[in-house]
């Protein structure tokens, strides 16, 4: 048995919990948050649960196998080395690190210490993700062209991060599971209107192969929009994850070049077929993650939501960032 | 009364004719085509109209006053500068020109001789466009912030162009119309996945005052989308062009800064009011524009849609094209 | 070839002429109307056609093989009848007729005399209609449970029907197509409230085997719908026919009772599955009915759309009538 | 202080306890399931609550001021007679009663003893619900026309009732409530499919002045729908329960005789405008309704949700149920 300290109780944390305990709740060590209230929360919902305001605590219980970092991002490298150093396995929510250099770093004195990373990168474990990875594999889709997504609503705000580093990480993440290549540019481009950080963004990454994926995430928006598409040689999908019943919808459209010759004539040929919409699993995601992660910790098989996934993602962000900065220019990610 | 020649009876040139024969059957005095399948067309429905495959008879023709050109944009400077030359008026799709240069040399030749040019920014003549424009300049938008639009649907490929030349000119226009100011700075990605030309292209559109606008324009998406999102200060708005009876949906929602202090504490207040969809007017736009054009060529009155304004559209077009090849470089417009 | 006389050019008529000159303008013999300035678009629109405000010229001429009755109801009978007693074959608009009496008369006069008659049931040549068809008579929906119609909008109110004349006929000719079974019993419901006629009605239709029937009819909603839920015992499907791309969407959704002890525990299974939407034939509806009728009248074969389906919908229609007056008496059809 | 016994835990009773919890914990005397199962749920989330499978404890308890019946119909009357008889006040489930004799012997029970009866009606404490109430109260609908609702979905079978008994309620409530006449008559069809009672079922309500209610349920349909339809003369209003936003939408359309001559003239002049989307309060209904019983029993103030409402929703299910058996025919309320 894996025994979890988990570190914040804020937004995410009581999830991280809630799921821990339902799998088994001698697993759930300790809770930690700097704030008493919080930890009243916990006590009123998990009277027997430790909890406690100091996270090296659970940092140093011998009785503690494994961290849960559910803090801001800022917070993450100091309590996710310190995890490391004394032996335990890190569960550490997304984007892993505020730097490349940081993640690097965790990822060397894990694998020194032959301890698991697993980044809660939750979306890979939903079932459209899964769903649209296995379109991917078996080869429905063919050849990928792009990933579009549309990740926007009204706030909410946070006064250290801009927007991108709010919402595209899932976004981020998922491109990076289903793409599966190294970026080789990023470009960002976006405006800030409130507090001084961009709360609108566009995010461009280029991969080998002419596949491009692109970003719009937006605080500013009056409707709340999560879809995206995503085009293939052989079929093309959109993935509306507000939807409750057809998350996903296959269409058997696509274009052909068929010849080139006649201006203003139709070049290509049109395919227009069926559309399908799969049942998408309904498991929540952060249980089957978990339940993944204690997998991993006792078996020693490395995630695919490893801390190299974790670093990739951060790249994105850290070459997104910079490209802002400089209005667009592209960055190595 | 205008008398009218009409150069080009492909896709977009039979709505021309059939406006100007609405309006006024005697104002259409010649259509050309280089098709004499086209030519057919123009008899069947037209039987009393002058057609031929010459251009240059309608140039040449003392009886005409005006040229409508509709043809594809690489043969647009040649024909409306011996349009102007031979003292004609000029009706001219978009966008205007190939090159901010010959823009330039256009719009210079019809000051010395005293014509008129317009540019068919047909979108601003619509009920949605003109409602949005009348929302801004009475300030039930407030200060704008943002304009985001989604252009994408499959095909129909061009040979000549990449999809920013097919689908961006639209929504230029429209910025141009909207937000009123000379773009700072243009930054365009993309990439292409059948004939070299990108068929999937996203342009970011800096404008002084943290204004930022951003178009998504596609070949190769399953779905028609026709989407954009305008935020302001006081109100934020959808337009959804594909709906039938509420293309326009104006949110009271909006976000503030109430305070700095706390981590992952919400640092806005949100303001979630009522939704209001008003009637847009289904007048058809070429109608109004053409009769808005015969009243500045009576007149002499410059229209809103002049060479500059296609020029401003073409400047946006070449900097995009400037920076899609640079992968993303902003580039002044 | 089969020369065709066409009386009525109000609404409907311009597209029974416009499909008949598309197949083969010879066959377009003559049209009538009462109106001069609806025969005067016929000329504008086929120069060549003779026109008249005199049926009778139709009814009598020789060289003409088929009429087409597309004027109101209660002119129906006496047209057909004249038609008919002069050996021409007949398409006629639906409902067939005013009375059932009448469309026996007809039917009966029609098979003296070996001529074809076609009731215009559009519909049932529409691509959706079609293929949902297919999917019963392959079995794909398994056994028919019910057929659920909601067809709303505003107006166009008519002086001499009410609303189930006007827009009942769409559904109950797909009702016969679909389920082809005699009703068992008829009850509708309604009420007038501006011209004394019922704006809005619903008329439920009791076929043998537990199959029911039910339609929502009304000219005063603020929306226009078009959506009809189909339930079988294997699928279940939606007819969205407002929809351009996916008009039907085909659920592998189910219930089976499963046991039937304990109070308030599900007493059923839910079968969860997949949507599909099948590409839906785009072309026209009436241009296939035409040609159909061109191939009966030919080869002597008999419509499905025949004088007796005409027949069966009028009689539901009288039936309807008959129980709207004695609010909702069942009434056999 | 009022403190509550609340009979009943299985799939709505949870919803009474928590919200009787959420406003006062004081008030949550006792809690009484058949099933020790739902009683250990109960006891998890409530420790100090006293839990019993026999309600006779709470019907008896002399500390207990008011009875919640939150159980199966069939066991209204009897439960809720022996609160009555024992002084407490009742707050009960709808449907109200099994039959209206019940129904009405209850109420003059509860008048003799001088206690309040409240039938949980919730969706009259909707914001959707009340926005209607006072977009009709203010006149902006005008005169009613009708009440159309569409309340399908697939399963939840009962074993003890159709799906009138089910689902119609909701909509009787609310039409009781907005249209607040007595219905003058009830048409009702349907038919089973799977265990012997209707699982599709159609109800139409006569009131004075050909306002017309219609209710649509159904237990076999593949989608959930949950829109109504309300025709004013001024105004006509479309509520999607399902949308999250915009629940409501107005609509400035409207229909008027203008003539009467011309056959396939239009003889109404349509009124399209605008369109308006009230935010609606999102307060839960049942505390807000909760709130509003302690108001009732404490103030001695007769609810509007009474047992005369409830006997009103009761008369309407019994002449349904009884126009059902006899395929339709009226049946007066």
């Amino acid at each position: 048995m894996v025994r979890f300290g988990v570190i914040g109780y804020g937004y995410w944390g009581p999830n991280i919990v809630r799921n821990i305990n339902g799998i088994n709740p001698d697993m759930l060590a300790a809770v930690c948050d700097k704030s008493e209230k919080n930890l009243g929360r916990v006590k009123k919902a998990y009277p027997d649960v430790h909890v406690t305001t100091d996270a090296s605590e659970l940092l140093t219980d011998p009785t503690i196998d494994a961290i849960a970092v559910v803090t801001p991002v800022w917070t993450h490298f100091d309590l996710a080395r310190r995890a490391l150093q004394n032996g335990k396995h890190l569960f550490i929510e997304k984007p892993f690190t505020a730097t490349a250099h940081q993640a690097e770093e965790l990822i060397e004195l894990a694998e020194r210490n032959h301890l698991t990373i697993m980044v809660d990168h939750t979306f890979l474990f939903t079932g459209a993700v899964r769903k649209i990875r296995e379109l991917i594999d078996n080869n429905t889709l063919g050849k990928l062209y792009y990933y579009d997504s549309m990740r926007v609503n009204l706030g909410l705000f946070q006064h250290d991060v801009n927007v991108l580093w709010d919402l595209a990480p899932h976004d981020l993440s998922i491109v990076d599971y289903l793409i599966g290549r190294e970026a080789e540019a990023v470009i960002a481009t976006g405006a800030g209107h409130l507090n001084g950080h961009a709360d609108v963004a566009y995010m461009t990454i280029y991969f080998p192969d002419s596949v491009i994926a692109h970003l719009n995430v937006n605080w500013l928006s009056p409707v709340k929009v999560r879809t995206t598409l995503i085009g293939g040689e052989n079929k093309m999908l959109v993935w509306n994850d507000l939807e409750v019943d057809e998350k996903i919808k296959i269409y058997d459209r696509g274009v052909k070049i068929t010849n080139q010759e006649g201006v203003y004539d139709a070049l290509v040929s049109y395919r227009s077929g069926d559309m399908y919409s799969p049942k998408v699993e309904a498991t929540e995601a952060l249980k089957l993650e978990l339940t993944y992660f204690l997998e991993c910790v006792e078996s020693g098989k490395r995630p695919f939501n490893d801390g190299q996934s974790g670093l990739r993602v951060v790249r994105m962000l850290e070459a997104a960032e910079s490209s802002l900065k400089r209005k667009g220019e592209a960055v190595c990610a």
